[in-house]
């Protein structure tokens, strides 16, 4: 039998918890250790029965581990995190902001080559899939444009945004693609779309006792940034409500090329699109990051150090079939 | 300025004239010759002024040719060329018989190993672009369902098994997919369904004067393989319509992961999809086959050698984008 690849995981929110069983379905990946920053003690015989660690115990286990999957967020906890991480194992993170990914590349790059490790950053959707696939497209045809759409799905800093408004007890956000702007695009048309002209922000609002519901409805469409220029709608229900209905977490969305080949007088369009629909956003994601744990492993051991995006690596790499096997069934 | 890849076509049928123009409007790659197996002086003048030559003067240009790009079919051509040329040029072929590629990669690696020349396989869209799509969705949710559909678009093979029915003057076979298997797929439903419920097979089709409608409506059906299975729709119409409304290259298709997550009682659904819809798809073949040709050159130059697929390549090298360019802009 096969040695297995061992995995170990930082962090156990939503999408730690994703990870921890995305890595135990797969049959060539081995789930040794959860590291967590709360008391290890409180999460026994969770997650199969794997056991749990404090963070601060993870330098122990650098032999035992190949590839370390970080769960934490992206605003504090992983540019810290994966710079650090990567010094001691090879690491899989899903660093999303997107505009600091050329200073989170060169950190984690740096940590990581210094120490013969593979680092496979900002792994996901977007970015990960969305942006593979906004890559290849504009590759393929040069001439296009590139539209992507989010939703339907829950923003978790719109939700937030929301529950900052003064007498506003919980909320939730959802981003929902107008459908219009996506017939579109998918026609083959190439229209200028705003963010706003994309999207609609579907709010469900729980205010607390003799809020005035007006007020803080029309706050919320006023927001800059976050509602300002979108078409708002606001829905206030009750406590039961929201958690009966809205307590899920679907997200998924739309990657959209429409270009051109052709000569004047002869232009063909050419549409192509990616999309996802997802019950779960944060379980989605971990099965990326857990495909990616095996490309790391294996890059790492053929001599390919430092850090890596989506974009570097052969997408073989992520599949637990043999080149063959790919050729024969999948080709 | 960059010296650009130098880039030579074998075939100037549909899909080597896609490839000229896709490479011409490439401003890392320069077209430097055309080959044909007819007679080159009669092409003078086409695809924008580049020099055509017989094939077999190829050999001559090894040195001026960074990468040539086959355009020649799956039946006959490219076994034999793509092995002959791996050994003096690096190549890009569209090698599409699915059950015979591992044959193929094994004859084209040889030939391309033994003379440190890098050759990518099977390039273009199904097998290519859907490939790479079927093995990524299989790797990121390895619990779930794959579905190819094809459409609407013209297939080939069975245009010509039209034209062979006796009494058949012409004729076109658009392949469409069956909605309703497309809806219930998306949905996140798992059916099985044969290559017959998922298409229907649409027909133009010209008769000879006096010839039997109702029995070659009938033979067409009845074909074994090609309609026998399928709702296969029979329209009679004038050479001039057909001429008019259905001489396009037009085709694309879907490919659907329907995927599961999480543990027994709380499961999610995760849909991943890619599709094309493609006015012309010859010229949008091509422009696959230009991009692979940057990385073909690049993997080359890299001492990467032998036959590849789409598996094996890491998606930057397709790009003219940097790596840093890349990082800011599309990740």
């Amino acid at each position: 039998m096969k040695e297995k690849i061992g995995i170990g995981i930082v962090g156990f929110g939503n999408l730690g918890k994703g990870a921890a069983l995305a890595v135990q379905k797969s049959e060539d990946l081995e789930l040794k250790a959860i590291f967590t920053r709360r008391d290890p003690g409180a999460f026994t015989g969770q997650a199969g029965g794997v056991p749990f660690f404090h963070v601060d115990q993870a330098e122990d286990f650098t032999g035992a581990i190949d590839v370390l999957i970080l769960c934490g967020g992206s605003a504090t906890d992983l540019p810290a995190q994966s710079p650090f991480f990567a010094r001691r194992f090879n690491i899989v993170d899903s660093f999303d902001t997107h505009a600091k990914i050329p200073e989170h590349f060169d950190a984690v790059n740096k940590a990581a080559l210094e120490n013969d490790k593979t680092a496979a950053i900002s792994i996901g959707w977007d970015p990960g899939l969305f942006s593979l696939n906004r890559m290849i497209a504009e590759a393929i045809l040069p001439e296009g444009h590139e539209y992507t759409f989010w939703g339907r799905g829950v923003s978790q800093g719109h939700s937030e945004a929301i529950r900052r408004v003064p007498g506003v007890k919980d909320g939730v956000q959802y981003t929902i693609p107008v459908s219009s702007a996506l017939d579109r695009v998918r026609a083959g048309e190439t229209p200028r779309l705003t963010a706003g002209e994309k999207h609609i922000r579907d709010c469900y609002v729980v205010v607390e006792e003799g809020a005035d519901k007006e007020k803080i409805a029309a706050e919320i469409r006023s927001m800059p940034h976050y509602f300002a220029g979108y078409e708002t709608r606001v829905t206030f229900i009750s406590e039961n409500e929201l958690k009966a209905k809205y307590s899920g977490m679907p997200h998924g969305g739309f990657v959209i090329r429409s270009g051109r080949t052709g000569k004047p007088g002869a232009e063909y369009n050419q549409v192509m699109e990616f999309s996802l629909k997802l019950q779960s956003n944060p379980q989605f994601t971990a099965g990326v990051l857990a495909a990616y744990a095996r490309a790391v492993f294996r890059l790492n051991r053929e001599g390919h150090y430092g850090a890596k995006t989506i974009f570097d690596i052969p997408p073989a790499y992520i599949s637990m079939r043999s080149g063959d096997d790919l050729r024969r069934t999948l080709l």
